[in-house]
């Protein structure tokens, strides 16, 4: 018989991605499962790309570009070096070998499959046996108003390098989106043992996971622990426009934010050492304690393979000393269409 | 102004692109126009892929790998690497440059234009001032009726390196296809001095063009002199399953062969010295004549890009001491539906 997953991480891209392959690498891979966001995902060249469910790919699968976090290490750059000579649009990366993903993606979301159908397949080539599951199989795209006008994600992300200042965050499709079935038989399953919302970006890249109607609703009713690690370290982001958009959206950058962020979702969060001092003291301490969030703290900060497990091992015992707040007995709120 | 199109090549791959080639070489490039093979078309990994206008089109831009006679030189192929160890389909060979043509076109077939813009804009981005037109904008398949059952071109070809006997070829879809306007405006042109019908195989490159509902009659109707490079050196065809095809469908291999098989579409057939001797003379001498088309001979073998502008010269200079056999008052018979 298959092990049940007793682990399910959500995330984004890279950042995401580190602490899903620590998880990975500290449980036996089958026993995890990744639900990715797709609102980064675009269709580029009549090919439909999507940036973190290819990011988490490659990190499990162990062939990532580890330099740059996403990507394909031993890359060609045939294709990009012609489209350029052609004048075609040269300022989203597509390397050789990477092409092959939204190719075959692309050919088969044509021929009616669904992306999850699709991940799974394309998983296993990879030899994958961690379960990595689209927040939805409906199209969905994060969209930012900014001083230049309204951006697809990877038009901030990447050809503007995320210079814009953002005003807002739409996640077009969103509402017309609904879980997938695997997710929530995932979510029902008894196997399932905890959630953790890894420390990515909690606006563009876990908000369109959670915009999904329904979503939040069905990951309560998973009545497991759930976890989030704060990306943020020593007062800022690791990496990406995390802190920026924060700052430009008028929210304070703190652990506190990211704790009211999730509030009503989250039963712990873990957060940096470097933050602990200044934030989890006196009258902080007591806003967590209101918000119903436990704190505790952890280096969080993902440089080396040791680093990943760590956090992962740190984590996950975390989550075993909580309990959820909510029963298992309720699911009647998210079942079903909303 | 725009100078017109004094001569129009028809063509198929290889070993049409070369003849194209020596046009290219001894015509201003923007007084010739190349009408293209579209039977060999495929979809491919999702891909539509154009064997045919690919090679004429990297051929004459000077970009085509010279050894194989298709496909591009300086190509790398990560993409194909990759997708072979993804257990991906591999027998047809797929370059990381080349497949810039395949996904741009893809996208833009998808998006509503014909592939008569879409070559339009792929020759304008390699420099090219020469036409390639397709022989229309509606898909025809070349389907093989073999000892291993019916097979797409490209499966016959490339995948069973042309094994199978051949008992019978289907173009499907050419009886709902039509010439484009493009091809046809270009027919009824005062500028067209010649069509020259490039030493292709006739069974699989030229007689799906010719079998685009109109497309004879339009030729014919151009009243211009239409010469034929016969393919066979010797008894028998350079290179590809020429000669194997036509012994399977029971046809006799010899130049005259050919001229019956285009006989009321051309004027004149140019064949190689080497078949003149045994073919020119005595009866078989009578038989061209009784099929209205002259024949005159060249070194039709095309080694080098020297051979190339010489066997254009030859076949240009014998198209102007023909006079074509209809005239140019009768467009009736072709234009509008059929």
């Amino acid at each position: 018989m298959k092990p049940g997953v007793r682990v399910l991480a959500v995330s984004g891209g890279v950042g995401g991605a580190k602490l899903a392959l620590g998880l990975a690498r500290v449980l036996p891979p089958a026993e995890l499962a990744v639900l990715v966001n797709t609102g980064d995902d675009f269709t580029h060249l009549g090919l439909r790309i999507c940036a973190d469910l290819d990011t988490v790919l490659y990190t499990l699968a162990g062939v990532v570009n580890t330099t740059q976090g996403w990507g394909r290490a031993d890359e060609s750059f045939g294709f990009m070096d012609e489209l350029r000579r052609q004048g075609g649009p040269d300022w989203f990366l597509l390397g050789d070998r990477d092409l092959v993903l939204h190719v075959e993606r692309s050919r088969r979301l044509a021929a009616g499959e669904t992306l999850t159908q699709i991940m799974a397949d394309l998983a296993y080539r990879f030899g994958l046996t961690t379960r990595l599951l689209p927040m939805t199989d409906a199209p969905v795209a994060t969209l930012l108003d900014t001083s230049v006008g309204q951006l697809e994600f990877q038009h901030y992300f990447v050809r503007l390098r995320s210079i814009p200042e953002v005003q807002r965050l739409h996640y077009a499709g969103a509402a017309q989106a609904r879980p997938s079935d695997d997710l929530l038989t995932l979510l029902r399953s008894r196997t399932l043992e905890t959630i953790i919302l890894c420390p990515s970006n909690p606006y563009l890249s876990i908000d369109p996971i959670l915009a999904v109607p329904g979503m939040r609703a069905a990951l309560r009713a998973a009545a497991v622990p759930i976890v989030a690690v704060s990306p943020l370290v020593g007062g800022r982001a690791v990496k990406g426009p995390t802190t920026k958009i924060m700052q430009e959206l008028g929210i304070e950058i703190s652990s506190l934010a990211i704790a009211s962020h999730y509030a009503g979702l989250i039963d712990g969060l873990l957060v940096d050492e470097s933050d602990a001092r200044t934030e989890l003291t006196g009258s902080v301490a007591k806003e967590f304690s209101k918000l119903g969030i436990v704190v505790d703290t952890a280096r969080t900060l993902m440089s080396t393979l040791d680093d990943r497990r760590r956090l992962a091992e740190v984590a996950l015992n975390f989550a075993k000393r909580l309990r959820p707040t909510e029963s298992r007995t309720a699911p009647k709120s998210w079942s079903g269409s909303v």
